[in-house]
């Protein structure tokens, strides 16, 4: 099989796009989840353009790659400078990644009107900043800037510049439709007069402002360019780059090709999640092969379709890519799921109970009004509990009260009161925090604590707010999930109201009753131990 | 200049994604738009299917048409019935349009195991059926579901199936990927052998599975194809159809071809993003040509570049479809940036001023705490105003105070109280609210309301939070994004701090010094009347 080297700019040119900022730990957290993956480079940002991608580089110094080269990103050096007195050239070096990617001019436009310079120049500038880091010994990744355009204006001009990376030492050479306007038809040309012109290997780097550039990248490979430059999820400048979460199902699944992150793409669905979780923009449902709606339907002949026999309406197995199989308007959740996810414990139930009914018509009621409980497995757990009566009340709440106050100019003080009871004994508290919720989830871990101990060993790892009709202003509803772990496993909870204050409680209480639940039970050794809760769905 | 057909089904096959819903009289308004507009064929629905689409042919009867052939769909005949006794073929007729479209198999699997029928039935079924609507006085689209499915399976039936429609005097015939998973490569082998199977006009219909329905579409007129069918938005099943938002500026822009919508390119865009406020989904920013990043610049030296000629980086003007350019603020971005977009109010500033060297500094300090002004124009503005000392304070906070109390079972209940002075007029007031910033929302407009009644027409239309650290619990920051309309524009403000509170005040206290300043500067005429704000970039 052919093999096809992938390049993910995620961190670099991905960070381009609208809206999408990571932080050094965001990024750290990429570079390791990318490196498992199986990518092959990873451009990690551009070292001296800002204090973020330094630090991110200093720190990545410390992660030690499976698979992956990390890159880092530049540009060639000035016209005035010579390469070793250049700062560009010298952060890249000071970044010590494997492999370094530097773009040069192909256009004339660009390189009289933006760069200034002359032609020859600029030829000799990309030609010496190559052979500079060539010397340093680094493998070298030469982006053709607006290749598609210069060669459209200039084709002798534009191939000129290939030949200078090449006759600087490039490793590669890679084609880059920067401005994302080029047909698939235009881009072929250009990519075989490229061939025709140098022997160094080729990548392909395209932007989606006309929505080509998956099908220019997909047609490159099959022109012979061996490497493909994109992004997970498409983020990018302007429209994005190439989608790598749409390009690397389509190389194996359906032209056979062979990429190091085959082994992995069963885990691309949530892969692209999380990076999507991470940049909190909107995750993009009608994406291709990982998006929600990707395998959902909806037309009831579909439906029907579907059931007889899926290819008849899936162009591939949704498992390969880690997604499934969603029908929409009837079955949201439907007594099978259900069943699915509950008959270990309860194998006596089956789909007829009314208990099963009733739990089916509770979760629709709920999931209606905004909570979601993918993410949310304890919250499930209790609210299987409740409709099946096995559950019993950790605590009482007679009452909690959280004073929030500002005086001119200074810092905004927050500080909670809270009553419970348990098996009928009161606790009256009190405990300050950063903001009201943490002072209240403070109070509550301090009046429970004398009743639990075990809870002083859980700790709140996550906690994310989403306002679901925003266009309802401060009086939107609200869903909070919280991740709490007891340092071996870790479980998720919901709450939903149009009150920050009383949906964060009721993610709260979730976690701090299903952790005292579940460790109670372990204790009374009446269950096996569980794993994670997350596996269990 | 050669012509090509464009035939809309955003109000048939865009209605199958997920989250689609049009009422009657939405799609009514659509017809109406999309026939000013300019496209050739509007497929308004399945009538039969539903009770909305029948009763949308109804009224569509009234509504006289431009230009647009208004279309109603349905499927061949079933194997059971003659062609005057089949309900679906005589509902196509009740709905009284003049064309009509059928789809019918042309993949063995689905004749087999979903029709269950005999693939020689099969072809009877498609050839009398078109006949029968041809017989009627019908312009018939016979539309080839799977053909190219079953043309990779079997190339001979797939043709067969296309001859028996054309037999029944099909007047285009429309080849279909409906599974979206064909690669372009091996759809132009199956165009090009059903170019030589039949001798009637041929249109393509593709879905987004791979991401390809554009590319394939495209490559498709190359190819002969006369007539592209396609969605506004992408909107369809699954990951949608051939997004006929990115094919038609391609077809005028970049390919001179002729289309009845060339005249109105210019007011694609505001039709992209009408169709999408009547779908109420997310609008795609990312989109080609029509999203609101498709323009959008970040990245320092693309901004440079863009100052010195918009060609250097933008692959159209963007007027051409509607759109404009917009700078964004990011922490990649520059001094030259943000001239760019204080230099129409402050046409004094050059960038080597201590004054904008401070206030970049400002920016990046800001920008590395967590705050972004993407969407957060008006908080840049103030920023601006205080950085050259072009502000005066609206109000002064004495302090607030907010009380959160829940008891036992019941709803949770939230009261701000507030103390601010204008003037050195004190004013002292309180407000409940549906949550704790709602209820500080309401306290502070009725403080201000005495002093500024203008701030009564100023509504909060959107409210979004995002934990920034989430891993580190309750105690994380948060960043507040606000958007406020006064009826006429709308203005963003940001706020930041670990306390929820403090950085919705933040936003709050913004979008209300915002709009009071800029109504007071318009009263004053000091400034030409500024447009939304959004638009100022």
């Amino acid at each position: 099989m052919p093999r096809v080297i992938i390049y993910d700019t995620t961190l670099r040119d991905g960070t381009q796009g609208e809206g999408v900022q990571f932080s050094v730990d965001d990024k750290l957290r990429i570079l390791r989840e990318l490196d498992a993956f199986g990518i092959d480079y990873i451009e990690g940002g551009w070292p001296g353009a800002n204090p973020r991608d330094l630090a991110f580089f200093e720190q990545a110094k410390r992660i030690p790659l499976r698979h992956a080269r990390l890159t880092a990103f530049g540009s060639t050096r000035r016209a005035q400078n010579p390469p070793e007195e250049d700062q560009v050239l010298n952060h890249l070096l000071s970044a010590e990644t494997p492999t370094v990617a530097i773009f040069g001019k192909s256009w004339l436009l660009h390189v009289l009107e933006v760069l200034r310079t002359s032609p020859e120049e600029n030829l000799k500038l990309i030609e010496d900043s190559v052979a500079y880091l060539k010397a340093h010994g680094r493998e070298v990744v030469y982006d053709a800037e607006h290749f598609f355009d210069g060669f459209a204006e200039d084709p002798e001009y534009a191939l000129a510049t290939l030949q200078s990376a090449a006759r600087g030492g490039a490793d590669w050479i890679v084609l880059c439709d920067t401005n994302g306007g080029t047909l698939p038809s235009a881009a072929m040309t250009a990519i075989e007069a490229a061939r025709r012109a140098v022997a160094v290997p080729l990548g392909i780097h395209i932007h989606n402002d006309i929505g080509m550039a998956v099908a220019i990248s997909i047609a490159a490979v099959q022109a012979g360019v061996e490497q493909i430059q994109g992004t997970f999820n498409g983020y990018g400048e302007r429209c994005g780059n190439a989608n790598l979460c749409t390009i690397l199902p389509t190389l194996i699944l359906k032209m056979g090709m062979d990429c190091a992150v085959a082994p992995n793409l069963h885990r691309l669905t949530e892969l692209a999640r999380l990076i999507s979780e991470l940049t909190n923009l909107h995750p993009d449902e009608r994406q291709p092969y990982v998006g929600a709606s990707a395998f959902a339907h909806k037309a009831g002949t579909h439906v029907d379709a579907i059931r007889k026999n899926p290819r008849t309406l899936e162009h591939i197995r949704p498992e390969l890519v880690g997604n499934r199989r969603r029908v929409l308007l009837s079955d949201l959740a439907s007594r099978s799921s259900i069943l699915e996810k509950i008959g270990e414990r309860y194998p006596h139930l089956t789909k007829d109970m009314p208990e099963v009914a009733a739990l089916a018509e509770e979760l629709k009621r709920l999931e209606h009004l905004g909570y979601q409980f993918e993410a949310a497995e304890a919250s499930f757990d209790l609210l299987v509990r409740k409709a099946l009566r096995d559950y019993e009340k950790v605590f009482e709440l007679k009452g909690f009260r959280i004073i929030v106050e500002k005086h001119g100019d200074r810092p905004t003080l927050s500080e909670a009161t809270i009553k419970l009871a348990v098996d009928g004994v009161e606790e009256l508290t009190a405990a300050e925090g950063d903001g009201p919720v943490n002072a209240l989830d403070s109070a509550l871990r301090k009046a429970l604590g004398r009743f639990y101990p075990e809870i002083r060993g859980f700790k709140l790892v996550d906690y994310k707010v989403r306002v679901l009709e925003e266009n309802r202003g401060t009086a939107a509803t609200v869903r909070v999930l919280i991740e709490t772990s007891d340092g071996r496993t870790s479980w998720g909870t919901v709450g939903v109201s149009e009150n920050i204050i009383e949906a964060s409680w009721q993610a709260l209480v979730d976690s701090l009753e299903y952790g005292i639940l579940r460790a109670k039970e372990e204790a009374e050794s009446l269950v096996i131990p569980k794993k994670d809760s997350r596996e269990r769905g």
